[in-house]
């Protein structure tokens, strides 16, 4: 199965991701709707990407590459789609963590400019031909991936031990998922053409995508029916709920 | 007259417009400030966009386009323009039928989201040259499209519900009007040279310039006096607002 | 020292000074962390870009320029880090001012939209080959550097009266600093060879990376340092902030 299949399997699979979480999901208070449309979106910006990328839109081809001077195909239009889509993830475990209040927006802020960061150099790594650099801008992204690791697992992790036992693991769930589900990819990307070049394309093509089908659809459906089951038990029992946001 | 006439023309009246909307906008609140500035804002970016296309700097030559082989011209700052014009007029709109609560932010962040993906993938149309890559483009920017009509009429239509019957009918004026005009810009790029080339480019720069001094300008002054009236109002009688508010 | 000297030291000194401001800021509280991270990330983006400029990956050589015909290196990779760091420096400089409420929201927006308007318009001005069209742009932006003038010392200040003594000095200290340092970019710039071309490209590379320097780590520095000053004596007595901030 070469690249084509995937990039088409995944608009298809995006776009009826995307439509399945705004289908299900409910919106029942400003938090629950919330969930509900960043989960949503994200997929759906992914099917564009994909799209883009499937009907040759989303690729360069780049003057060096494989040993036999063939060029090497360079798919940039994932970065556009992970520099709209990462942030919404982590803005959704944000509120997810401290249960949808405003509080520390600087933490918020920080975890979305270190995420940018990470998804801008990573872009920067892919776009470099000179080996030095290229594995310069791999560093650097790493780092800022280290920081998005640190600020979910030190000061919004500290955040969330204010809300209830169901909020906590509920976030603890979702934050584990995620840490482990994005480690691959700087995996993949580190074997792939663009960097290290062990693997082919097609395969690091098919590699991605199932990952992002993991990262943006399972984990989207999964973080939303959570979040659901958690806005079932506040409306059962209304008072416990005004109380816990009272103690947070 | 030409396109260059009415580039320069938008240049100068959007400039203008933005202006006097800055200038008789008041500033009694921070709802009013934040109105009045966006509203300004939105066509003095418009005027810089139309500066540019005027010059020559907002427009890439496509390599097919018109049977003749003379190539299409694409102006590709107004896209630039629209992604951030568009939802500052949408942030508006939901200040407004929200009486400028923070409530519902979810809500607001799709609507800005639908706004730009339905934006990006205009953009994509007007860059494709296959025909069927173009109009799925088209056909995606117009569903998303919908989304935006969607948020605006369902969920943000029941919040403005909650406010009183003078914001109810400013809200209604407004959202209606945004509706019919916005309508307007993808019946003419289907039929301009980006589309089906059903009309010159330079009738297509007219007729956008004329739509968009009216989505802009017109539009921009006509919400700004609405909406300082409404504050006359509040100002003479400032505890009915309370109770506004609290009911709210 | 050629321009490759002042590249590589700003590369290494603002990643220096973005880890001593992360590492000896405190986060006492919802506004100093945010204050932190926000003056933290500024260098720390100042520092990728300087890297890109230093590997010759952000510039490009435009065609006309130099008598000689040389052509005229233009670094835009300065304009991607200004996009970025220039609104956290203000949006800090606004939460400084109005002691991290989140009132006028509005104005704030005004801000960073002025200064968004005053890059990108820089940019233009310094990718323009023709002289009018590249004056105007020049122009265009002075004027949008006025209104973030304006913001700050006519609506922003005015929110300032109502906050300490002590926030009210901070405030007129880091606004003064932030005015004289920042009204010599565009005299740099209008002299480079992006402009007038009065001065080598060497030198106006020389003159920003230490410009540069200034007002992103010496003065993110001394705002981390009197911020936290301000959070000693407000956890010394807390009794008092709560008062100022019930007048405020």
């Amino acid at each position: 199965m070469n690249a084509q299949f995937w990039l088409w399997l995944d608009t298809i699979a995006m776009l009826v991701g995307g439509l399945v979480i705004l289908a299900i999901g409910k919106r029942r208070n400003g938090h629950e709707q919330a969930h509900t449309i960043y989960h949503g979106v994200v997929p759906i910006i992914a099917a564009c990407s994909y799209f883009a990328m499937a009907v040759d839109q989303g690729s360069v081809t780049l003057p060096l590459g494989a040993p036999d001077g063939t060029g090497r195909l360079f798919y940039y239009a994932r970065y556009i789609d992970w520099t709209f889509t990462t942030p919404l993830l982590l803005l959704s475990l944000s509120y997810t963590a401290m249960h949808s209040s405003l509080r520390r927006g600087g933490m918020v802020a920080g975890l979305l400019l270190a995420d940018v960061i990470m998804i801008l150099t990573a872009l920067f790594f892919g776009l470099s031909e000179v080996a030095w650099i290229k594995w310069t801008w791999f560093l650097v992204s790493c780092v800022a991936f280290l920081a998005v690791y640190y600020v979910i697992w030190v000061p919004l992790a500290e955040q969330n031990r204010a809300e209830s036992a169901e909020v906590q693991s509920i976030f603890r769930r979702n934050a584990s998922i995620l840490t482990v589900v994005w480690l691959i990819y700087p995996l993949i990307l580190a074997v792939s053409p663009d960097g290290l070049g062990v693997i082919s394309s097609a395969l690091g093509v098919a590699l991605i995508a199932i990952v992002d089908l993991i990262a943006k659809v399972v984990y989207g459906l999964m973080s939303t029916m959570s979040n659901s089951k958690l806005v079932d038990k506040e409306e059962a029992a209304p008072v416990s709920r005004v109380s816990q946001r009272m103690a947070a």
